[in-house]
């Protein structure tokens, strides 16, 4: 069991916005207002300050001097230059992790693979909630990944990505149940790849369904009107 | 010409606040005090909270809640680490770099190097002036890079790391004499390589370099009685 310091007020208040961008609720460019959040969470706008300071780690508001801050915009440009290194920081993780640990040591990886592939088949409704659940199942992965690298920074950089390849994913929400067997099938692969120590085609499933997923996003943001 | 708005009270701070812990004014593992800082710089104690995140999003302190900030530790595991990811991200960008562009076009390229070189062979002085200097045109080929790659995720990421590598940097400097030399080699092969864009001997360039950077620091860091 680990006992954990509760989050701080700023953390919680960014973690509460960047769930609104996520889910597309604040929407791409629009202005993220102190004072308004502040009176409407009843918190000081100082919290709210350090709260956006947060989210623009997490690469999900643009913060200009004078200005305040902005939802970060979602521009085909943009898409592309995030899954380009996201894509390149998930084949460092993966590299490092066949770099140490081969064989037996990664069936570990197996078991975290087999209970996103549980989610995939167990979900009966698709929508909101089920993308939700297997992008934290997928997650679960990258976890045990971290634990087997131990890389602080390349942990960090990765989790910052986060939000916003989940917001990503949000996007390409309304075409979710096609992409649920691609999901598995990446998965599987993934797990394949790592066990039989293959790192070319470990890279080359990681760099496949990542560049799938950016196709579809495009698409989508394509048929909105966006790009 | 361009104009540009001020930065922010928080960014001020955070800028001196980093500059004392690259330079080892700070020292690592030594705690950041929210309250002294306020007082010795009469600013609000809000404005502090939010140049500690930012320093925090530049691996330069580690914040705990309710405990407050550190400067981050400078531990041998630490280093690897640092050197790992930003080796494998500064390969990242001249990737992005050969993807796009070749030849004549990398003349740009050259001319930066060149700056760099001109700024080694004109210092007289080496010290901690000197290191600042190279430094600082070093990462004038990275800036010129960042355009030709236009990747701000990429160029955010790196921009993040800067001032960690400074600091390991200026950690070596004891022996920065002797590394001038080698760092006007490096930059001599990377434009070569460069030029003749080929990627596999960029790469090795690059490794090349961070890795002797890194076992420099990582001697000196034994040599302290760290390790």
């Amino acid at each position: 069991m680990r006992f954990q310091a509760p989050e701080s007020l700023s953390e919680q208040i960014a973690q509460h916005l960047g769930q609104r961008i996520v889910t597309g609720d604040l929407r791409p460019g629009e202005r993220v207002q102190e004072l308004k959040v502040a009176s409407e969470l009843n918190v000081s706008r100082g919290s709210v300050r350090e709260a956006l300071l947060i989210l623009q780690r997490r690469h999900l508001v643009e913060i200009f001097p004078r200005r305040g801050a902005m939802v970060s915009k979602l521009t085909p440009d943009l898409v592309n230059s995030l899954y380009d290194i996201y894509i390149d920081l998930l084949c460092m993780l993966a590299r490092k992790v066949l770099e140490r640990w081969s064989g037996q040591e990664l069936m570990g990886v197996m078991s975290q693979v087999n209970e996103v592939r549980l989610v995939i088949e167990t979900l009966e409704n698709p929508g909101a909630d089920a993308a939700e659940k297997v992008i934290e199942a997928g997650f679960g992965v990258m976890q045990y990944a971290y634990g087997l690298v131990n890389n602080p920074f390349l942990e960090e950089t990765l989790e910052n990505f986060r939000p916003a390849i989940s917001r990503t994913y949000f996007v390409a929400l309304g075409h979710f149940r096609g992409e649920l067997k691609q999901t598995d099938r990446f998965f599987n692969e993934l797990a394949h790849a790592a066990l039989e120590g293959d790192m070319p085609g470990l890279e080359g499933v990681i760099q496949r369904f990542g560049d799938h997923q950016r196709t579809q996003v495009l698409s989508i943001l394509r048929a909105q009107g966006v790009a």
